[in-house]
């Protein structure tokens, strides 16, 4: 099977233009195909203030009413998306610009309201490879933004870190899957104060006795979980590294055992 | 050769749930391969005022500075062409939203700075047939945010009626083109007054006497240049009509005699 490299960034990474050249620098070093998944959170959060909307947010997830809906809307799928696939292109590689809705490659369900209320926010249903699969035999690099839609019409907020798991166990069946989760520090660290405490190895055994003893903090945790369930599903290697690491493959490597 | 229609929509049109909704349902019921083409211009004023910047237009084109360039990258490649998508998406059609950036669809040229600056304004240099024609082949509908690139990662703003008018010209090679601007009137108008003065058939020599007797007003003049282009490059029918007849082929219709 070909080798298929889908990475999320996140983050500081796309709102800044250096480190957004830095990463797109490395991600065309790594060989074969390529996804790109990225959201844009800090940069909504700062176009919904100036547009007079509230940020809410329950355990690090965005709460998305009608207005934020458009706010992400507007900077993930318009403005972060395709700022990116403007420099690829610059690049002299062939990329596209995709939410969910766009060829119908992501559908998800409105997430149903039990204790939380998180608004259009949706979670994957479908993943549509056969069409991402064409783009890819065609040598175009999809940059995914954040965004899905329920078929009905409704565009839906979903999770950057998910989407990417998602696509990774979905394409397992026709690549070899690397997926990499991309953020500002060097891998999961041991010591939140030393960035060179990187973990080089986390097994679901370990990461079970750091989740309890508090060592992996709050915002790691549905990124390791989306990356361990990646793992159980057939995709090669799962690895969290920074912007400088991608082509490296430093960093630090998901294992079942 | 099969049948393509180009649909250029603009102003209220996209900008009115109920209008928009009204559009996809003319818009689908014409036979063969579609494109659309949208702007936005309005909610790109209206969302530039509400994040503090000002909109200045010369001759009904906007100046677009670095904000405002931001701006129409959120509101056309990302609010209105990710509704417009999931709406066709709704309606069982497969549709996928691109600027010219994505797959390099449109090259442009930055305007240069003659009399005005126009700022990230792009004038188009080169349509890249090839990969919409794959697309139409996959029965999918292009909907064609009014943004081009100029191939060295900077992003402009190009105008929603050339860009119809440009992929009318390149694709009449490949397919019968018919290209149709839809606005708010009915057709191009002997009396501004009088909606029920639709001209049915407008040759040139007519448009240039009316343009002299001041008939034909500033807004609709590069509209029809754009249209007179189209059907001078071999388009086989241009019309200007509104949403509600689409489908029906009323509206003026332009002749070179």
């Amino acid at each position: 099977m070909d080798r298929l490299t889908i990475i999320k960034v996140g983050g500081k990474v796309v709102e800044n233009e250096q480190e957004l050249d830095n990463l797109i620098t490395e991600f065309l070093k790594i060989p074969g195909n390529k996804i790109l998944v990225h959201g844009g959170g800090r940069t909504a959060t700062t176009i919904a203030s100036q547009l007079g909307h509230e940020s809410k947010m329950v355990d690090g997830r965005r709460i998305t009413d009608k207005n934020m809906l458009e706010v992400v809307t507007m900077v993930y799928g318009g403005l972060v998306n395709k700022k990116i696939v403007a420099k690829l292109q610059a690049l002299g590689f062939s990329a596209i610009g995709l939410t969910g809705a766009d060829l119908n490659v992501i559908r998800a369900k409105k997430r149903p309201v039990k204790d939380i209320d998180y608004g259009f926010v949706g979670d994957v249903e479908e993943v549509n490879t056969s069409e991402l699969r064409l783009l890819i035999n065609e040598n175009v690099i999809p940059v995914m933004a954040s965004l899905t839609h329920d078929g009905k019409g409704q565009l839906l907020n979903t999770n950057a870190d998910t989407i990417a798991s998602k696509l990774a166990c979905e394409m397992a069946s026709f690549y070899n899957v690397y997926l990499i989760y991309c953020f500002e520090k060097r891998g999961v660290l041991a010591n939140q104060d030393d960035e060179n405490s990187v973990i080089n190895e986390l097994s679901i055994t370990k990461f079970k006795g750091l989740q309890e003893t508090g060592v992996i903090n709050a915002g790691m945790i549905p990124k390791l979980d989306n990356g361990f369930n990646a793992k159980k599903n057939g995709v090669k290697e799962v690895v969290i590294t920074n912007t400088g690491n991608i082509s490296s493959g430093k960093g630090t490597r998901l294992t079942l055992e």
